[in-house]
């Protein structure tokens, strides 16, 4: 494969999650230090920085600030949800971004992000070897919800299942507090892939498991639901409840009614209220104590709890993303290709095809969840655990955390 | 004053904490090692557990697990919120409480709770005195509300600000990382006193602090309320809202009516849902991208972020509740006296009469409160800051935070 030399941007897109930082960090240490590549910008906002030519130059950065990436949730160059329209359809965006490219001499295309920003990746990729642009795409993922094909899990999901399964060994003890019992529900992310939900159940490793889980991958049903809430209650005098967002009936309606008028910018349906609306019921009809408690944003952006081996495997991905495209690497997303044989977990960089990836959602196995569907099995704590290990190093000031202060100096300004 | 060897009763009541175990902790580590205590108990569930004759014998358990306790979030020897009767009204309960002292020749009695268990406690200490029963009687402080009076801060505050503060850090990333901003509102507990959500502004150190803070301190307006989010997110893009769930109207009024209808067993109104009901105001009024983001139980619980100050002090009230004990001290609640000067942070243990603090409320000085009643000075800040250093040292095992594993054995059973 030829040398290409030329500029590379990186973009981050999707919901943040509490590394893509240390993916973004990756890039961009690598790239700043890879001779081939004469410049390193980030986009502002995905591929919205790109269409605006809003470009910061990272090259500007203080080194050491830019290291506080590993441990600064959120997307620190900014994110967006925005969709990118078909190129067979309408060819406006990729003209510009092909524009752009050409001012900034950009060879190389990292995009952070989950499935959507996988499918904005693999367009990009297809037009720009379309219009003869030589230009190496590479897809880096992120994702909380672990649901990327192909990838034996998500940059992400790790950190996410940690503060998930820290949490609810915290609530756990709470919950238990009083001599009168109650039900405590959590609500998970997760809207079609329970992964999220089911890491609750890493907890049990403390003694601390919920003790009723339900996932998106199976039909709910609030009569066995409610049924199984009263038997754990009146056996234990507690019950703990975790629950995915997207949890809904057999006729694809979610439980959740709460927000599913409005809907994001990929036409999802935006979820959230479900807790509360599952203590109502188990309030109504069961008529014990019941509290609601939804994790909300704080389960994608806890740092503090980030797994140290998320982070170093997220700072790998970003890492191999350009050593790949340096080598000659295009239209591949970056993943993971693990073993846990005798509960050695060993993980290994390796490349997908963009289109294999691309618009795919990876549910949890039927066999990993109970015949009851109200739990997972030891299978998916096998697979789970060994990605929540490792304390992260992150710097404390006064007592709380400290980010990256990044100067964010744009390109087009110079 | 004359020495008094006998058995000693630690009970815990009201809410749990973070660290209300660390105080339980200094009790029974220091007990133990007490020759003039000749056991020590832990009632099951606070006074119930002394009414029920269920005290766990602290002797039988292992070092190394008590240990653990310092670490570990809730109310480890269960909790309860039993009102006990007024002595002179209804004397039932104390003179069962005075036959179980008398069986187990209980002759010391601490008492690890909030304002309500320095009424019981206070109580207590009053009939046994009245029924010329040599007791000594020491109440141990611990509220994440911080509404005791006298002591300078009540153990389990730091630990509940620095999880607000970091979460907030952690919240003002996430929400500033789309190009389209958003207000949101995180809801913070606190009924009658904003020590908490005014802790929110802690995360202004590391410039992520909430844009505007409403206590219960000051009366809530709700026009004014929508003026104050409205002229932040014109100027800022964004507006990260902070508020006590115990906001109310100047007729007293709670703005959040989701819960009115539910009380607790002291007649306080179970508050809650207050993010939900002002997210859909704004929503309404506004017509902005709007999240509510209710702390809940995780703020009390969330031992993993528990400040190592606060541990330290917890154990340290517990210890010298102990000794003062033992030198002769009853009728007393330990608590802090701090000082500031210079930055410097200087805290030491001060005893206070038990009547003198019971069932008074300490709110946030109006004076920390800005003029306009939407945010809190630096007085504040240079109040709160010195208790949330220190990160702690927990145990972790598995990736999941490690907690005691006590064994609790009935002293009724040998």
């Amino acid at each position: 494969m030829a040398q290409l030399k030329g500029a590379c941007i990186i973009g981050q897109s999707g919901g943040p999650t509490s590394v893509i930082n240390a993916s973004a960090y990756g890039v961009i240490r690598t790239a700043l230090d890879t001779p081939e590549i004469t410049a390193v910008y980030g986009a502002a906002h995905g591929i919205k920085g790109v269409l605006n030519d809003q470009l910061y130059d990272m090259g500007q950065e203080d080194e050491r600030e830019l290291e506080f990436l590993l441990n600064t949730p959120s997307s620190e160059l900014g994110s967006c949800r925005y969709k990118i329209a078909d190129p067979e359809m309408d060819d406006t965006d990729y003209r510009r971004i092909l524009e752009i490219f050409r001012k900034y001499d950009v060879r190389y295309f990292f995009y952070n992000g989950g499935n959507d920003s996988m499918d904005t990746c693999a367009k990009i990729s297809r037009y720009m070897s379309k219009s003869g642009y030589d230009c190496r795409v590479i897809g880096v993922p992120k994702t909380i919800d672990n649901d990327l094909f192909g990838t034996d899990h998500c940059p992400g999901f790790p950190s996410a299942a940690k503060y998930i399964a820290s949490s609810c060994a915290e609530v756990y003890k709470d919950a238990r507090v009083y001599d009168i019992g109650a039900v405590t529900i959590m609500e998970i992310m997760g809207r079609n892939a329970g992964w999220l939900a089911g890491s609750a159940a890493l907890a049990g490793v403390v003694g601390c498991a919920p003790d009723l889980i339900y996932l998106p991958e199976v039909d709910f049903d609030m009569d066995r639901f409610l049924a199984d809430v009263e038997a754990v209650y009146r056996r234990e005098g507690n019950c703990i409840v975790a629950v995915s967002e997207g949890i809904h009936y057999a006729d694809g309606s979610f439980v959740s009614k709460a927000k599913i008028s409005a809907t994001d910018g990929f036409g999802h349906v935006q979820l959230g209220g479900l807790a509360a609306v599952l203590a109502n019921v188990v309030k109504d009809r069961i008529g014990v104590k019941v509290r609601g408690i939804e994790l909300s944003l704080l389960q994608r952006c806890g740092a503090h709890l980030a797994s140290q081996t998320d982070i170093d495997e997220s700072f790998q991905a970003g890492k191999a993303a350009v050593e790949a495209a340096v080598a000659g690497a295009t239209d591949k997303m970056v993943g993971f290709s693990c073993t846990r044989e005798g509960g050695q977990y060993h993980c290994q960089i390796q490349l997908f095809d963009l289109a294999s990836v691309a618009n795919y959602e990876k549910k949890v196995p039927r066999e990993w969840i109970n015949p009851e569907g109200n739990g997972v099995t030891q299978a998916f704590l096998d697979y789970a655990l060994p990605l929540i290990q490792g304390e992260n190093s992150r710097v404390v000031e006064n007592g709380l955390p400290r980010f990256a202060r990044l100067k964010k100096v744009l390109a087009s300004q110079k």
